[in-house]
């Protein structure tokens, strides 16, 4: 093998730089050069590459499996749907010129879609270099997969901050309703994980609402009371992207209460819809919270065995086309977990069209009441969320890699 | 000395339960024996008290130090102002009842003015018992010392959550303009932590507002615009407290405010209000992002010298009354910080009158042109972040100590 190519693309996860550590350093240990895109297929479009192999050569290069985002920039890039399109023969026009034998491509569903594109236009002109996917998504959305690197960095993030909103929440006597947004888009698995917040003692979020059941306001102030009628501080976890039975969804219910002196309309989120309806129809404290952008982009709360998993599936994606390119190509790297009491994962190369442009929803079969979440997905979850990487700290805060690209320019 | 009392009042901090382990384990030592308040004079009032020497008995009872929020529960309750209501000779009947010689008191700004108050009463009734203020407040508005227990792990957990939205906002090559809303009420200090998350090579956060500098939105919208030029990625930290030249609260040019029981506005929403007024007069991609409460409350951010100091300020609050409950009595403990360049901090006790309902506002000559602070304050600030506590892990999420009320039931 000659050279490769390595790319991130999408929103960013605790681990998106694992996995690329993953493959930068297979590659080292084989001897195979390594170029990065900046800003994925977009950036490369342009010409903006880097030299992945002298940043993988240095001494602190482990520090990037601890770095937050995405150490390469990324991009939210669809190539067109018509393989004809010129943007084609322009992609592998560069990557010939770079002497590439494999693209590798760490990403979440239309990164995959990426991939499985090169890959049909690479067949269809004769080319032999070979296309991966490295999964990744906080969503843990990607369908074969048992789940996705990303996830678990997330949901042990969640579960450790709803904890302890769990308990600023409920240091006063006095009735109290907090309503946690937490992110996923059509998928509840980021939301389910604030399950792992309750202890024994404390039952607390005794609420959790996920996009794959329908919502309705009438039920939810239903719930909220009763809830309140057991414990004076009541704590809500809420999925950004649930829906009524029109396939409305919630955080779009503030057009009507919500308009600036303008006229504009003001698109917040679905807990601040909430919290609303609950000052409204019930009258007491109430607190929305959006855990927003630390969900999946903190440092400072990352799952050893997330972070593990997500270098190497990087690593293994190397492997795989190193042993056999042809075998290789257009595949995607994916978990299976074995049977049996012990929490063990095996890597798997699956076609990314299976995995492309699909969604896996949070399973019915696990959602109580519609608005609890059953102890079984405890049993899936909880080995996701162990182990606590070394972090290194300088002038107080985790200390991090200086990214490959440079911000302070306009593109 | 027979007795002693503690309670804790206002919001949390993250270090407000490290306060508490410092007067309890400086107790034990001394062989005093120890009562808590369960949710502060409120709860008192209605004979909520535990047992707290049977808590500091217990082999891991250090794991208080790193558990969010407040251990025996808070209160937001003012006394009477009129020192002739009848609640004041019901609590020293039950203070007497208990056979209480000092009773501590873990808050900010408006739990001196209870201390104060009870000093006050006790005077004017010939009691012996000592009242001591034991301060605590992530806003750092506390007149007199230096800085307040609280406010190095916020600042702490603001450095790096910030940093992380800053690497996570400027991944994509695409202008971005990301609005951080910080708490802190009428003071800036926690805002101005977020000046910690710059590096020699980011920026960001390239624009922060404080509450002491009148804000202007015209002059906000030209600091952006001028800001998108220099770079793609503009992170922005405001403080929830920002007003404008009327004196009218930001987050109240769309949204209702409310008040607390002390009159304080409860201020929410300025990032929301002004990620609109970009959108609308710049067109660029914005989003606003509320730390909200984890900026109080974290269990995995700790500052160590915080944390340390906060312990230190309640073992002084214990020794100093048993050397003389006179000399004691209606005072809080303050932080002077030595003279050099090596940090250090001498705790001293000052009558609760010179702190009680006032407030420290982040000084003039750090703000530079109304957006920006000044390097000075990195001075100022840096030693208070340093360190990090042993964290213990149960279930991959910290592990803490069960509070001693139960707000599993209504009260």
């Amino acid at each position: 093998m000659r050279n490769i190519i390595i790319g991130q693309s999408g929103g960013p996860t605790a681990v998106i730089n694992a996995s690329l550590y993953g493959v930068a350093m297979e590659a080292r240990e084989q001897g195979v050069h390594a170029y990065g895109m900046v800003n994925g297929i977009e950036g490369f479009l342009e010409d903006r590459i880097v030299n992945l192999s002298d940043y993988s050569r240095m001494k602190d290069f482990d520090l990037l499996k601890t770095t937050p985002a995405a150490f390469l920039g990324s991009c939210r890039y669809r190539l067109p749907e018509d393989l004809d399109n010129a943007v084609y023969s322009i992609v592998f026009k560069k990557l010939e010129d770079l002497e590439i034998d494999a693209f590798f491509y760490i990403g979440g569903n239309d990164s995959m879609d990426t991939v499985d594109k090169l890959r049909r236009y690479g067949k269809q002109i004769g080319s032999d270099i070979c296309f991966v996917g490295v999964p990744k998504t906080i969503d843990n959305d990607l369908a074969v997969t048992d789940h996705t690197p990303g996830y678990g960095s997330t949901a042990k993030f969640v579960a450790a901050t709803v904890r302890d909103i769990v308990w600023d929440a409920g240091v006063y006597a006095r009735p109290v309703v907090t309503i946690v947004e937490l992110m996923g888009r059509n998928a509840g698995w980021v939301t389910a994980a604030s399950m792992l917040a309750r202890t024994s003692f404390e039952p607390n979020p005794m609420l959790i609402y996920l996009p794959e059941e329908t919502f309705d306001v009438t039920d939810f102030i239903r719930d909220v009371k009763e809830a309140l009628s057991e414990n004076n501080s009541v704590v809500i976890c809420v999925s950004e992207g649930i829906k009524d039975s029109t396939g409305r969804l919630i955080c779009e219910y503030e057009e009507e209460s919500m308009e600036d002196q303008f006229g504009h309309k003001m698109l917040a989120g679905c807990a601040a819809v909430l919290e609303r309806f609950v000052k409204r129809s019930i009258g007491c404290k109430c607190r929305s919270i959006e855990l927003n952008l630390p969900q999946r982009c903190t440092s400072i709360m990352i799952s050893a065995t997330d972070s593990d998993e997500a270098e190497a599936a990087g690593r293994f994606a190397l492997k795989s086309a190193m042993m056999n390119k042809g075998l290789a190509n257009g595949k995607v790297v994916i978990f299976k977990r074995a049977e049996g009491p012990k929490y063990h994962i095996e890597y798997e190369m699956v076609p990314v069209e299976e995995v492309s442009n699909k969604e896996k929803l949070f399973p019915e079969k696990w959602i109580i009441n519609g608005n609890d979440i059953s102890v079984d997905f405890l049993e899936y979850v909880r080995p996701l969320i162990q182990g606590e990487n070394h972090i290194k700290y300088e002038n107080g805060i985790p200390k991090i890699m200086k990214p490959a690209y440079n911000n302070n320019q306009s593109f």
